[in-house]
């Protein structure tokens, strides 16, 4: 049976993400401790997939999980992005209300995405830091403290038997968090529209840098989704720089780009090729663009010239 | 008496960071929860200046300071930067051994940065989350637990009651943290070995406007030391761009090229221009190249034969 | 009394070019074989201003004379542009018919000026070549010989006695031609609507070089109006380029990308800074721009916070 | 017999170039008045091929040619190139001393590339144009009037029965012109050493556009061999840019890179891929290079684990 790793315990974000794909749901499910775990399990084959949280849309990419895949592991390829919307809940034991809680648990982010309702709701507690909010839901629904509740989700309060004192109690009612699925093997076949994620080591730190390796993509008009900048951990002001872009490595357009990119910088690391999640984008530029169309066109028919 | 926020409790890296500073060192400290209340508290005027660590060489951004400085504070300069290399300790109750040690309890970021140390030294030991590796400390230090350590400052240590069992258990020896000063107020005058920190925001997300930025920096030869993509906390993918450049504002180069990025972009917010931490680069480019120095008499006699 | 240099015999287009200017009109003119003379005369002192033809609309660059000011002269500024409609006409002596026209004498790029009004009504006669379209008119003049016509300008119909049997006879009727006067000595103070005319040098021939010269340009979103490539006469494929920008050396972003520039090429010769010819463009962006002012005081303001 | 028309009359450098080329110099040869006759006549079909001056080292684009293939002519395509030095001679009738010489008769640009022989030996002689060399060889052979000479090749004094008075008169002995041979119908199939001329009308006249025309190249370390502004005779200011660039729409970068310009610009005519004239550059950038091929295998690596 395919076994699947997922940051535990159960009741995580990342399970109830899991759990909106039926073939990922079908599977044997691996709680492990963290995310690199649930990474480096993956690269070992102690599992045949792995999944987890790589950005949110308050809070930015999930450093644990972006510097395992670039620096820890070699040979793991994204297969799927999965994005849901976050909601966040105060839960706690059957019979609390909201003036009886003097304790909230969570993992700090968890924390840092719901500052407002903690702020005018519960000014006076004392907030606990866990190591998930998945742990911190547990640990409440173990604990039987009287005054103590967890921000969590919906599923661990099932888990773990608590309430929902209060739901959806997020700062921001549109934040998202993209999450991937890894694994050893192949890269997917291209579906019309597709992501390819990299990573780009510069080779020196010299002005324009970057600026190069940005006008590879608009030269192009390859479009990026993501962008982010990374320290190398090799001291301040080193950094690399992970992008997400629109295509596949089996577009011709991309592959140039990719040799392009090879071939100028100290190095470039493929995180893989994908179907792109969501509706947005049925496919890329270049088949839905009428100008590029004709340019198509316009070259095939040169190209059919070329003698022999 | 000039009053300086920081993070606390005592014994943060933060503090270590201060102290370090004679004239803050001299100043009534005022130690806060959380980066974003240090912020606040200097923008309300209940301090006159704040301090908070903006970005670690292994972590990356501390996004708690830097996001609440772009998005929640509108009036605070950059007066100072402050980098300090990290060292971290494995700190327990008089008497404890390392072969004692159950329960490791710090700041998660900490517990990451001694990943390795832990896993080779103390594989079977729980990790427990705290606020702060000062927070802690003091857990430690007033839980008179056996079996438990915390990781953190030897500040801390002294000022908690615990030993340190082993030190400098961090993976990266060289990793180093950078904190800042704010105020409101004036811009620090031109040293000759000053950073500019801004950020810019897209007038929309298409192909190329992060090459459009970073032309007007390379078109001028100005030399950026950080680069970081943060969320606008808009929806996944709509990034801003946290820039630090080589320069003043009072510098015409620098001033041209905030012009030029303020006419083209929906905003550009100014964090400030202050001193450069270190030896390096004891003075911007311009006055150390030659080929620039010919450049700027070339230009000076042309300008003198202008007629009037 | 001031003198001033043109390309003679009297008749010429540029004549007709400098007797459009009062002042100019009023001086002592001195004519001269070549456009070159013109220019060697100016810079040997011979002469106070020389008056050449630069850039054509139909045939593009004069070539002899941008050769000279940028290979061969070291002192001359551009003090002044001049731009005139072209209008050819086809001169015979007084009786002659256009069915009886054998011989077409004139300047070869005035031939091809009006290569359509030729072929269709005179596809049989036979095209000499002469120095100028003056010279041409002079011959025809002079030379009294029967079904021989000129083609060029009705000030030189007038000056050698040719009646006009056709007028405008140029294919593009909207052909136009830059002249620009040229002295030693000053740069003329900036108007608000002045351009700025350099030579870049490659420092050496690698794919991008021009590119990133024009990014200085774009960066600064500093106007072109002139971009023309020329070779240094060193050898097929070894260029230079001849610029007209928008701005006066005096504009502070004019001379801080004269700056980098002159840093980073091999060379740059500067030209002039002078009025701009016609009404288009009454200022230069920089003034015309909301978005920009608004920039500028926003700069102003940061500035103003610095402290000493 | 396979038809060649050049620029006549017989003697012309035209003809001497091509007479470099064994399989041109074994077809009927027809000689014609004008450059853009010679590309007028193969674009009908009454020759299978047109031999033409494009670009002379000293003097740059021969305007007449380029001008007439790129607005006047619609299928004609480059099928080679074919650069030889160029050597001037003064030519007078047997007999004849450079002390004699009163009239020099020749084609303007001949006259221009020998400007300094002219002016140290000849300083007091009447320069007369003629419409070629070969033309002014042809007129002083059988004008038979004492004191005049020709400037001209050796070829067309053999031909007009005059001697060299003079040999290797030009100011450069560097200088070389590169000429082409064009047809209707099929591109040469790629040799690995093969040029591409293209021409790219922009858009609208803002500034970045060339900017943005020549980051496609530099994006993908395309080399330009040359790079021309042509007026587009719509008025002064308004240009297209001839490019001629090192590869062949048959290589996937050359044809990605068309197909960008394309869709992007206003246009872009296609004037042909063809063998590279000399030993230089045996074959492109792309398999010479070590790091590119490297990049090559990687990206190759990567498409084969590209599922189905």
């Amino acid at each position: 049976m395919t076994r699947v790793a997922f940051l535990g315990p159960p009741g995580t974000f990342t399970e109830e993400a899991l759990l909106t794909q039926p073939d990922l749901a079908a599977a044997e499910l691996v709680a492990l401790r963290t995310m690199p775990d649930v990474l480096t399990a993956t690269t070992a084959g102690d599992v045949d997939y792995g999944f987890v949280a790589m950005e949110n849309a308050i809070d930015g990419t999930v450093n644990e999980s972006l510097d395992s895949l670039v620096f820890e592991q070699d040979d793991l390829l994204i297969q799927r992005e999965v994005v849901i919307g976050v909601h966040l809940n105060l839960l706690a034991p059957p019979g609390t209300s909201l003036a009886d809680v003097r304790q909230v648990v969570s993992f700090p982010k968890a924390v840092a995405q719901c500052r407002l309702f903690l702020a005018s709701q519960l000014p006076e507690a004392e907030v606990v830091a866990a190591n998930s909010t998945a742990e911190a839901v547990r640990q409440v629904g173990e604990g039987h403290e009287p005054g103590t509740a967890a921000v969590g989700t919906a599923l661990a309060a099932k888990l773990y038997g608590l309430d929902v004192l209060a739901g959806d109690i997020e700062d921001h009612p549109d934040n998202a968090t993209r999450f991937v699925l890894v694994s050893r093997g192949h890269i997917p076949a291209p579906t019309g529209h597709d992501k390819t994620s990299i990573v780009c080591f510069q080779r020196s730190d010299h002005p324009g840098s970057l600026h190069a390796i940005l006008g590879q993509f608009s030269a192009r008009a390859i479009n990026l989704t993501k962008l982010e900048s990374r320290p190398t951990k090799k001291g301040l002001g080193d950094y690399c720089f992970i992008i997400d872009l629109e295509g596949h490595v089996a577009d011709e357009v991309i592959a140039d780009c990719l040799r392009d990119l090879h071939a100028q910088l100290a190095g470039v690391k493929f995180l893989g090729s994908y179907p792109a999640a969501g509706e947005h984008g049925a496919a890329i530029r270049r088949d839905a663009d009428a100008a590029w169309r004709a340019a198509d066109e316009w070259v095939t028919t040169l190209r059919e010239r070329v003698g022999r």
